[in-house]
């Protein structure tokens, strides 16, 4: 067996077949690198659903706590929409982050230089583009208490969710986004509507804090949600290192992937802390969803959840040299002109998951 | 005296110089077309903060409910930036949008035909662009309680706010879009986050059985709000009416409004009910701040405020001839190649607030 541990849950839609091309890659490092995981697949969200009523097992929960990484596919479809809220496909994504503490949500908007095209923007603003969204991800709307649904009586009802966070919560988010920031270009703006919550005052005061006391050397600026949607579709290039809660970080990390063009290219990485063994928990999974509508085809693009994998070799096996490949890899892949669907373009040569697999893994 | 009453609150920053203009045009109508308004004009914001201590006075809100529509410029700016989060400039606005009922913010994102080359995104995709967001403005997260951040001894401390919708609310605010789709495409988008919050489960349920009960006509979809963001910078001419909660509608519709690239040309209309007199309280406003780096120059952009003004001709005053006419006149002074420094381009010729004034009177 190998000290290394990996839960692959390849979930739903285009997930699986996304996956299969990651095991591939996972199969060239065992040959060609002499590097083992010990690799045990499981269930999650619809498929789980199906085989087990719930859209995550406490056994896979379990599984999860004692691995190095998880990686994970996508979540969710039609076929489950209908499903009461609490057993829903996304519940079983949200239990993972919540029971294993992952409260760090790293999203880098990067534009490939081969895609800039594919960008809904002007080339000359997102050319180079390369910001990092670290989204609070265990706390706020998402979890807050009390919530539901209530019956008022006379047919009428009332919806309510709890927007909450507590300071050591911010502190430790932001301390994340600071530490990234002095390995990139030292500035982090951060993002909430004090002008309108009081959980948003907060949030800028704690921030603040940190910043002053311990990154003093980090330019540190804030601007409302409302006010980053606009300024990331006016002028992307602007920013860093972008730190928001749960909410807002759900939403302006979906659109600046989408500035990006890039969308089925982007990875994220979600961390806990570090454990008295010294390992932090990690889930990394692509920005982009289970796309049930071209799943089974093998025309989905698996370059995001390619690179949810050299994200983890990255971060949870310390293994920079083997992401270096694999990225390096996919780099020259679209440089040779060859893409899916997705983000094909005139002059280039469209090609299958299988096909993408298969030159990804002649480059390696 | 006039049966017609408007009352001006130019507010801060730019706010007073936009309204200016506005007064400019108020006054040819009068010259020209002998209509008459009672106008008054009163503080919000930090100009009301300066002068009372407080953002928004009993007498101004008592004003407000007494005329037919108000007209507000824009509040806030860095010098009021430090206050205590209950008399900040911004409360004035709330406080104006919630004691007035004004619980349908109507947001148009339409691109002008000349401005298209002054938005971020590619010409093709944003030429022709009208997209109408609902948005819900005196419910959800901005108002619900118990809100409010409270000391949990240790030194830390929790922030909390409450989204919370009842039915009714949400009917409200449903059947407005669905009548302003009537009157468009026929097409409403409602956009929530149903897959982790109940209140957006409600949201939903409420918006789908107004559609199918009073509205079978008009056809109705769902999008979660983090996807919503995602195909308005894709493909945003796929959107007819955005239907959406307060918090939500303040982000989309603020990535909506600079997609277009005319974010200093897009006036907002907030409506209530209508009450025992037939009349519907009414607040008309630009889609953008205060911009108080620019304020006092005489360089801002005056034409959202000109045009909500003319919103407020068309939806409270029924003075849809004399609507047409300003926005005929600014149509036509835009394509004569004259711009305020936001929109300025190669080729075209610059010009002031006053002097855009000018243009458009000459146009009149
Ligand atoms: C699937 C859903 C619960 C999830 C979220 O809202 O966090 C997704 O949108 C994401 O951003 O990872
Ligand atoms: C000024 C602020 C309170 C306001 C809001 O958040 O509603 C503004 O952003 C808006 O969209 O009108």
């Amino acid at each position: 067996a190998s000290n290394k541990s990996l839960l692959i849950l390849p979930g739903d839609g285009i997930g699986p077949e996304a996956m299969g091309e990651v095991r591939r890659i996972v199969g060239w490092m065992e040959d060609n690198r002499a590097v083992s995981f010990d690799i045990d697949e499981d269930l999650v969200g619809g498929s789980s659903i199906d085989k087990h009523g719930i859209p995550i097992t406490d056994e896979v929960v379990d599984k999860a706590q004692n691995v190095d990484a998880v990686l994970l596919g996508a979540v969710g479809g039609p076929k489950w929409d209908n499903l009461d809220f609490s057993i829903k496909p996304e519940r079983g994504l949200l239990r993972l982050r919540k029971d294993l503490e992952l409260f760090a949500n790293l999203r880098p908007a990067v534009c490939f230089d081969a895609l800039v095209d594919a960008s809904s923007l002007k080339p000359e603003l997102v050319s180079g583009l390369d910001i990092m969204i670290v989204r609070e991800l265990t706390g706020g709307v998402y979890f807050g208490e009390p919530r539901g649904i209530e019956d008022l009586g006379n047919g009428i009802r009332r919806g309510v969710n709890t927007q909450v966070y507590t300071t050591p919560e911010i502190h430790r988010v932001a301390r994340v986004a600071f530490e990234l920031a002095k390995k990139r270009n030292n500035r982090v703006c951060s993002s909430e509507k004090a002008n309108v919550m009081e959980s948003g005052v907060l949030w800028r005061e704690e921030v603040t804090k940190i910043g002053e006391s311990e990154f003093p050397e980090v330019e540190l600026s804030h601007m409302y949600a409302d006010a980053a949607a606009m300024e990331l579709v006016r002028k992307p290039k602007q920013f860093d290192v972008i730190v928001t809660d749960n909410l807002f970080g759900d939403i302006l990390s979906d659109c600046a992937a989408m500035l990006t063009g890039s969308l089925g290219m982007l990875p994220s990485a979600s961390l806990g802390d570090v454990d008295e063994t010294g390992r932090r928990k990690a889930l990394y999974e692509p920005v982009h969803g289970s796309a049930p509508d071209i799943a089974g085809q093998n025309i989905a693009n698996p370059i995001a959840t390619i690179l949810s994998y050299a994200m983890a070799l990255r971060y949870s096996f310390d293994m920079g040299e083997e992401a270096d490949l694999v990225e390096g890899a996919v780099q020259k892949v679209l440089e040779s002109g060859i893409r899916t669907g997705d983000i094909m373009a005139t002059g280039m040569t469209q090609v299958s998951t299988t096909e993408m697999g298969d030159a990804i893994i002649r480059e390696l």
